[in-house]
């Protein structure tokens, strides 16, 4: 299996879109990226992930700590909406700026032959936000989480 | 004392900003504003308020449970910036639609005359969200709170 990489855009002045496919049906993927226990096998880039909190339902809270080479980093938020296998909406924040908070829209799109394109959208408050969120290396930690999570789907599969 | 109502303006399409002035220095309203006890007293607006956190430094967590005649009402949110006596910059939600996110951007003024001026700014992430806000019974409730503030401050400049 080959790695391919996640398209990046930012369709508005506050968003960024990801877009990325992936060799598994959508209740596979899904189930990765809701079980406590997958989502710490990937979410992390292979660095060790702490999953505080995963209240899956509308108004929970989650909570994650990755535990990499460069230190500690904890990342929080809340679902707004969990609609299964399909859609998530949850807020996103880095404790390293603590009240900066995107809203991530993430969509599972099965393709019928297999595979599934997961979209995510974030909004930002503001443009400064999202630009600082673009040259935060985001680029190259997604690549990281999706190919670690391509590996746990190709498990899943077997 | 007469109780004068707060200036509710929008000076963009996301934001909303809120003026009121406080008959007392600035020190004193920001005791008002930090201490538990005493948000407890104005910020329920009369109703019971459980200050459950309020961790009042830069990414310390915040949550209000109010209980109300129409029920209980739980408010959080995430301090970004505090800077005594004149600044707080913290996030806002309602449990009653989680996952959407305000930033509240509140300066105190010192008029130099024994009061201060409170100045809120909130920016929400959509126009639809602000919109919400304005039309949730806000101001109302907005000018309760300021009204018994009003009261814990004569009582705090006895």
């Amino acid at each position: 299996m080959t790695t391919s990489k996640a398209n990046i855009s930012t369709p508005s002045e506050r968003e960024i879109r990801i877009e990325r496919i992936f060799n598994a049906p959508r209740e596979r993927v899904w189930q990765a990226l809701t079980e406590p226990a997958l989502v710490a096998q990937w979410w992390g880039r292979g660095n060790k992930l702490v999953v505080e909190r995963m209240e899956l339902e509308r108004g929970g809270h989650w909570r994650f700590v990755e535990h990499g080479p460069d230190g500690v980093h904890g990342f929080e938020g809340r679902y707004r909406e969990v609609k299964p296998p399909e859609r998530v909406v949850q807020t996103f924040e880095w404790d390293g700026m603590p009240g900066h908070v995107a809203v991530e829209t993430m969509t599972l799109e099965d393709l019928g032959d297999g595979r599934t394109r997961i979209v995510t959208v974030s909004l930002f408050h503001t443009r400064e936000e999202r630009d600082g969120m673009l040259h935060s290396g985001m680029e190259g930690g997604l690549n990281e989480s999706y190919a670690a999570l391509d590996r746990v789907l190709a498990r899943l599969n077997q």
